[in-house]
């Protein structure tokens, strides 16, 4: 199986043939770290792992670097590390909703309960630091413990929403910034700093920004989907969002035109069908299109925060990515 | 409310009139953590950290590393990492466990649910690296996350032997040493490694060594006293891990010596009731007795790895964090 999916192929053209080479020995490596903690671990961090994704972070840490000079372990590390913390908030974020299906397989928690699963991330999250520190990088392990705490307080921040449909915008994109955008802020810093080998880099500040401007537009069409949810999001009803509780923007946005979303108690959104009514209405008042239009902004935004002397193949790739980021199954 | 507990005055006196301003100092520090993330995890990680316990690990760090030259920053850094990452784990634990009290106080899992309380572990740990690796030593960071993944390992170890009444001595003693001892060695290293100022030092490795011996004692004491539950153990009953399908040291040794337990199926123990029942039972066949035993020597084979060059009054110091381990309680 090639890590790389359909649409990654032109990335992988400007970036360079070292990128897909790199990526497996990443996938490579997420597969020893899931054997090599007994059999046990291995069954239950090896599912969520194999489940796989697009492996976006990875690529990140990977097309921020550029051409590495020597054999690129270090960049393997870092897109390893940074996978596994993805990985570990996926367990843990099961463990809370107690979901049963991610990317159409059974999650942790689902079958093998919330006990080893809630460990089985612990020991992701670990993992991910034993790969990174070997980078013998302080300024490495810093932005990757950085983005740990923010997704750890983005989680809470949103338990701390959950059911507040009067949340306000900016709110909601704090809690987008800490959940999702500072990861891939910390995957394009660690690119970068490994690079460096060390040494003060100019890139780090702007592929950093880069890298969050892209993470919220990530976050935001995430929650787009959610509500207009297409055929491809197998396994996922529309408005998952709101039976759980979480109020994003489309739903915020909608609030603004619609008197009677306006004063929908979220906690009376309790059966599929009714979030999918709601989902409907959300929809109807084009709060779906404004919402994307934020994302498009913000990678935009990103976009022209790339520094104009990167090699062109690096920066095409860099914006392929960012495109990516809000074009996923339009 | 001094961190020190009375026990612990004649360490102190052994130690060093420096001990106690740096326990302080990290008390400080671990309150100013819990605030750091906003009120609703300051409520949350602070109720778990104030409940506080007796500081063991970072006592092992400024003790570890001998009379500091400098301010001892460091010190404080390193004692409140691995202090962070053992609440990490009770906050964990408790979730795991749906523990309702520890040490007399509600758990953040029985005050605020599974989700704030799975989160509230995650920020705790990561936390903890964003102290320790303001330290800049690559070696502190690859110490504590060894020991991050050990804890998580130990867990799902413990979880995959649950009820398993025919494990191994051996198997019992692996998982004491992930669970318990490997952040105990971390501790001691990290006191020296920081003590060190980044230069190889041989007080490493038998220190290391010295730390988790006393852990495997210290977990095989807290083993036998959930069996002997003194009344001091305020809020727990007897027999907790028999009544979670935890068998431990006691229960493997009674077996050997009375056919009725051996051939009692752990879950068959349901009630308190049940549970005290059989914690009689293993008293009666002397394994508290054989198991304390084993405590001791693995204490005297603790202070045996104490470099004879060390000085003197942290020599007896160690000799007395060693001595209490397995003298709680009795």
């Amino acid at each position: 199986m090639t890590p790389v999916a359909p649409e990654a192929v032109a990335i992988v053209e400007a970036a360079g043939a070292h990128v897909p080479a790199l990526l497996q020995r990443i996938e490579d490596r997420l597969g020893e770290v899931a054997a090599s903690h007994g059999p046990d671990l291995a069954e239950l961090a090896g599912s969520t792992i194999a489940a796989g994704g697009k492996r976006l972070r990875p690529l990140l840490v990977l097309v921020a670097a550029g051409e590495p000079s020597g054999e690129g372990e270090g960049l393997v590390r870092a897109g390893t590390a940074v996978e596994l913390v993805h990985s570990a908030t996926l367990v843990h974020d099961d463990v809370l909703d107690a979901a049963e299906l991610r990317r159409g397989r059974a999650t942790v928690v689902a079958s093998a309960g919330r006990e080893a699963a809630t460990a089985t991330g612990d020991l992701l999250f670990a993992a991910a630091f034993r790969q990174l520190v070997a980078n013998g990088s302080v300024a490495q392990v810093q932005a990757l413990s950085g983005a740990g705490s923010a997704l750890a307080e983005g989680e809470l921040l949103q338990r701390a929403d959950a059911w507040n449909a009067e949340v306000p915008v900016e709110r909601y994109l704090r809690r987008c910034e800490l959940k999702t955008a500072r990861l891939f802020e910390a995957a394009c810093t660690l690119g970068v700093l490994e690079a460096a080998g060390g040494h003060a880099d100019g890139r780090v500040a702007p592929l950093a920004a880069f890298g969050r401007r892209i993470g919220l537009a990530f976050q935001i069409l995430d929650d787009v989907l959610d509500v207009s949810g297409p055929a491809e999001r197998i396994g996922k009803h529309r408005g998952t969002d709101l039976l759980d509780g979480t109020v994003t923007l489309p739903f915020i946005l909608a609030r603004e035109e619609d008197r009677t979303l306006a004063a929908l108690d979220p906690r009376a959104i309790a059966t599929p069908e009714r979030a999918a009514e709601v989902c409907d209405a959300i929809a109807a008042t084009g709060a779906l299109d404004r919402s994307r239009s934020r994302a498009l902004d913000m990678v935009a935004e990103a976009k022209a925060e790339l520094p104009p002397d990167l090699p062109a193949g690096q920066h095409r790739a860099l914006e392929l990515i960012a495109d990516g980021v809000v074009a996923r199954y339009a």
